[in-house]
């Protein structure tokens, strides 16, 4: 589609076309297919997952707000509607007519969707392409199909095969691949690739407490090193958590210069990695991005929740790494507030970013114009193969 | 006392309430009692230890620079004076009408004061509420009573029980408890409540030494983190100094992440925790206060460090944690510019982050009253049981 | 030079001066002697050591903007000139007007060169003299002149002596000395001087594996450690790479906050420690300057590779440490565009820093004078003792 690549003629100035830039939202998960009360919504917008305190609201954040701000509106309300008005006006209009208008005002061009999560609260695919009438392609998270394979019934030794066969099955059509090894190990793990022996005497422990408990939550990190090479081998491109997230991540071991080794080792398989988030190493990922050819970046769920904070965010990754290697994501999940305000921050703080050095005569806006869409849309284009698609 | 609460009623604009507010300055020491030469002031106006170097004077530091600018006017002099000057009308004034001058112009409504730190050089309780004419609070620092029970003579298996009880008799009249472990050992501590046996085998290895050297200086990890889980039963609000420090601090060993074992397992005991300054490492603790209901912080000591650069260092502030757990401190020990400018710059860097979201329209004007009241007043206020107080 | 020193006579306002301010690039290398293609030019303003990837171009990141925009016009190009139309006018001009060119726009008033990196294929502090019009004096990098007398055919034995008595020739007329343990090993090595014993076992490995490879490059950590105490026992001041460089870094090893230990345990010997660049990590190190009397820091190769965001990075580097601690640097090693730059880049930042103060009304103009020529001119001259030499 000829709109999804505006490099080749910049029309209008910075701002115009950041307002329309089909943005590709690389790492994104469903909209909440139900109703949402209060609690719920409260709990659906921080990164806590313990109940929201008595003494406070989830509104009275960056996040909140910004939902306040610039959500509202999109509903018919008034801008800083109040949250009882907010939410009353939600469930008035019901579930998919709010991720409707939401996801249009987001006006996404198309959404990588990793589905690894918690799918069946919310949209699956086919239905985020519905409500949004834009494309959907799928990103498989590694360690999901892992425990999958391991619940189905399956010794120890016929693993890993069985795994890679699942792998190469539930990705035929996909466009990525995603692992959570930051929230079940972080990232000082044994960068070589696990031996076949030590697979095999941790799956046959993972398995048998799996069969007593009915659990099947991976955090070995021999098997998750498992599926991250498997990944590697499997050849697409891999996006990592890296950063911020929710309370099972130790978050210092996630900074993604623990990684160094790692990287290092697969680069000469041709996988290109994709750090998500980052907050608050995004410095750190744009010095990776910048020495090695096949890692890029994002700060997507950082900026949502930093709300009139996030053009700060956006211009501190705007650092070290080559214009080619930032990519853009909302990382959202649930509401479809943080679709909207995943694309609307993010167009508004690279347009801040760029205008004050368009403006201080350091940039020509139509370079501006050209990096904007390189960072949000013809990189992930590109990196995931979909510049047929266009 | 109703002026202190302005969240119901924003009578005035963001600046106008920010010039006024009545300030919970949770973090803070007494102001210096006596007259200061210049050496001895400079000294008391940076984190080092050492004697100034001859070739540089303290004043030429962001610091020095906003103590000229700032408290020079309070003084009677014009912004700027040299410090030759501003020494010298600081003796012609006399100790006692500087603090009284000084603590005035920061206008803070109360102190809450923790007494552990040299407390025969600087004004006790009783003297900055003389002074400053505003309710003063002890906060108690944990590892002075340690200290203070082993030397005054106890057996090392009578330590843990006296250490307690002195605990608690030392903080009948206590809002809260302060722990240094991030001077004596860091953040790299066992998370788990010590054993008896090695509580008291910790503690004779210690009560020898310190009867040997006449020195209860308290850095055993074991003995520590008796101190802290002490702390926790006692139940008191529990700050912890974190990151930026005298050189005694390793810094990257008192990142608050190496906290999080930690502030998981004490989450169910229902004590809330608050970081300290946390310089550099302020979004670190902004993403522990959102994800776990006890986590607090705030970047007292880095703001009067850093001067004219305090302003980034509050926005920074303000980006990952609700704003129901942000607090602010001064973290002033000494001369009372510390006690002036901790307040006076906090004032400046929130209103400057707060108007400019305003100015942008992100935020509504009585909202960004309603959150710098928030975070200068009512969750102090909330946190250490004060609001009956009012 | 009379002309050197402004902290007397702050004739004009704050650009003005920084505009001719004769900065001293305390840390730089040597500018192209030859020649550069496109290929080649591409690889010298990124960090990275791979080729440049075909889907991307190394002018699509900040630095690329940069020389775009501001050398572009320096060799008679308008600003924003084509990549193709640049390099098209660096052949047409040839390697030494270019140099000439460039070098003279700068404006350096001297450059201390480290000439341990690839000297061959860069001007020497004879060439750069010429070619700048201006002094240069020499840094010795320790790991050289440790991998020479190696190479020189030499007992394991009389390595330590032999070392010693080199670099004390090859110091004789150097103005500092200059370690990249951060390359070789990281920063979390023993702080202790090692022993002569341990010393000898290493050279013994070191000797056996080079005559066996003919490959001489030291990461012994125990050899490293001899190179930096026999650096601290030679007295000269001490630059050390830190944070931010080439793939061979372990980014997250190279925190300056990892020198701790150390630099507690030459503090003693009275040896100047220059840290350099230090980007991410520039904030640790404004704490080591603030607290530690022998610690001094710059953000020089920063602020090239971050370009539009460098006056971010600056004024980042202008919190903790006093402002007699913070130095200048461009790091250039190669295309003279990284010389200019460095200069232009620097002027431009930290003018913005301190316009932006002194029209707030919080710093006098005179006084931000005075602070640029100390960061830009006066602290190297008296850390270097060059004094003497204006």
């Amino acid at each position: 589609m000829s709109t999804e690549n505006f490099s080749g003629d910049a029309a209008g100035d910075l701002e115009s076309v950041l307002a329309t830039l089909p943005l590709v939202d690389h790492h994104v998960h469903g909209a909440s297919s139900g109703e949402l009360g209060r609690g719920e919504f409260e709990t659906l917008v921080t990164e806590s997952d313990r109940p929201i305190p008595a003494f406070m609201t989830q509104f009275d954040s960056q996040l909140g707000f910004a939902i306040r701000r610039w959500c509202a509106p999109v509903l018919g309300l008034p801008a800083h509607a109040a949250p009882e008005d907010y939410l009353a006006r939600r469930t008035e209009l019901g579930a998919a007519e709010v991720n409707r208008l939401l996801l249009a005002a987001g006006g996404i061009g198309r959404f990588l969707l990793e589905t690894g999560y918690r799918g069946d609260d919310v949209l699956d695919p086919a239905g985020m392409a519905e409500a949004s009438g834009r494309p959907v392609h799928e990103v498989v998270r590694i360690e999901q199909v892992l425990e999958q394979v391991a619940a189905s019934g399956v010794s120890a030794a016929e693993l890993p095969g069985r795994f890679r066969e699942e792998l190469a099955r539930r990705t035929a059509d996909a466009v990525g691949l995603k692992s959570i090894v930051a929230y079940r190990h972080g990232f000082a793990f044994d960068p070589a690739p696990p031996g076949d022996r030590e697979v095999v005497l941790a799956a046959g422990r993972w398995l048998s407490a799996g069969e007593a408990s009915g659990q099947w939550r991976v955090d070995d990190p021999v098997l998750l090193r498992l599926g991250l090479w498997a990944g590697v081998e499997r050849g697409l491109p891999l996006q990592l958590h890296a950063g911020y997230g929710d309370p099972d991540v130790e978050l210092h071991m996630c900074d993604p210069l623990l990684l160094t080794r790692w990287l290092k080792l697969i680069e000469p398989h041709g996988v290109d990695i994709l750090l998500l988030h980052c907050y608050p190493y995004h410095r750190n990922a744009g010095y990776l991005a910048q020495v090695f050819p096949h890692v890029y970046f994002d700060v997507g769920l950082g900026v949502n929740y930093t709300g009139s904070r996030s053009d700060a965010l956006i211009a501190e990754s705007l650092e070290l790494a080559p214009f080619a290697k930032i990519l853009f994501s909302s990382d959202a999940w649930g509401p479809a507030e943080l679709h909207m305000l995943g694309a609307h921050l993010f167009r508004r703080g690279l347009g801040r970013a760029l205008r004050g050095w368009v403006d201080a005569g350091e940039w020509a806006e139509e370079e501006a114009v050209r990096v904007a869409t390189m960072i949000g849309v013809d990189n992930a284009l590109r990196v995931y193969g979909l510049e047929a698609a266009k």
